[in-house]
């Protein structure tokens, strides 16, 4: 039932490159790379990792690395060769990254959370968490942004559509706050019946599918995997 | 049939601060500004105006009134006060208009306009003359760039479902450049069966209505009314 006193909004922020028309210092919100940023960090996340420092450059991740970090990332879909982890999910399936700290960088998502850091909250999300994080905002009844991470400032489709599925989850509670909003979340019911079918148009996910093959695109199209909701705390996403 | 050579790539830049990322200066590029800029020019076209001169700022259209032109514009929907038409396509269905010059400015689709001037070439598109813009297209064989005006640098459901629109008629002879042509023909294709109620939904739209009614919408969803594409030439737009 749609809540009768002021509902809290939500918008979507297609591209960071887009991100100047929005103020996000009174919002919570929502960072997301599909393919694949947020979803490595959410399993992480699930499989213990304590703590990620997100960073913008390969430079300060390395100079982090020094210091007893382990370090992950990619810069074009392709690992950093001094990395201990690329930016495929199943890299972080491993026990042994238990109460480890992790800085990463990556070609779209870390960037996507340095422009947006100065929002009020900060949190990750993927189709992997996508309850979890849906619940989360819901408790908190804040203004929301979906900040999609793109490809390079450019639009993608798997962002999008993760943005429409929690903008969807959602809509009983929430305002939509404009019209991209209003279009991801008729992209995402045109695309819901299979969303793996539906990205495959994608000029992004044939891309990934050269680079790393269809796994990785299949896993991070799950949803509802992991109930871990990572949050920035000054420097670092940690889960509480 | 799909051609089985080089087909030429159709993009969609959905909104004037994502053009950056595109290299216009090899393609053809659509601007559109369905609400209502884009609409009003290829109506005044239509009843015989002979140029239109776009120009981005209210003061360069008053020097131009003292020349001689004819101005027309808005600035947030409304009518600047001493311009001889606003944005309504309504005030250009008169004859004495017919072999004049005009002078507008309008808060997004002139803008659009001046950023996307580097252009090969620089059409002008609406509902109201996508046949004729597709045909011209086909003919051109050039790679396309439809640069949807937005509301202030954020995207809109209409332009957006224009680009849709022009990408459904150019399937078979064009190739999607990225993912926002993807998302701009699913788009249009959810809402084909009833443009007016699937803009109805839009914040846009509701701001519209408040400032000039629903004729002026239902107006400018019109496919196809007249067979005239404007197109730049040096300063100005004309009809060949």
């Amino acid at each position: 039932m749609q809540e009768t006193s002021h509902s809290p909004t939500i918008g979507v922020c297609l591209s960071p490159a887009l991100l100047h028309l929005h103020d996000v210092t009174d919002k919570t919100v929502v960072v997301v790379d599909i393919l694949r940023a947020t979803s490595s960090m959410v399993t992480a996340f699930a499989y213990g990792v304590q703590k990620i420092m997100p960073v913008s450059e390969v430079e300060e991740c390395q100079t982090l690395q020094s210091l007893g970090y382990l370090t992950a990332g990619e810069r074009n879909g392709v690992k950093v060769a001094s990395f201990n982890f690329g930016n495929s999910p199943f890299e972080y399936q491993r026990d042994d990254i238990r109460g480890n700290s992790l800085a990463m960088t990556t070609t779209n998502g870390t960037q996507a959370i340095e422009k947006a850091k100065a929002a009020r909250r900060l949190v990750i999300g993927s189709f992997l968490n996508l309850s979890a994080t849906a619940n989360c905002l819901e408790r908190e009844k804040d203004d929301v942004l979906v900040v999609c991470a793109g490809w390079k400032g450019h639009v993608n489709l798997e962002d999008t559509l993760f943005a429409g599925a929690l903008v969807d989850r959602l809509s009983s509670h929430f305002q939509a706050a404009d019209d991209a909003t209003l279009a991801a979340v008729v992209l995402y019911q045109a695309a819901q019946p299979d969303l793996a079918a539906f990205l495959s148009r994608s000029s992004h996910a044939q891309r990934l599918v050269r680079l790393k093959g269809q796994r990785d695109i299949d896993y991070c199209l799950q949803i509802d995997q992991y109930d871990v909701v990572p949050q920035l705390h000054e420097k670092y996403l940690i889960v509480s």
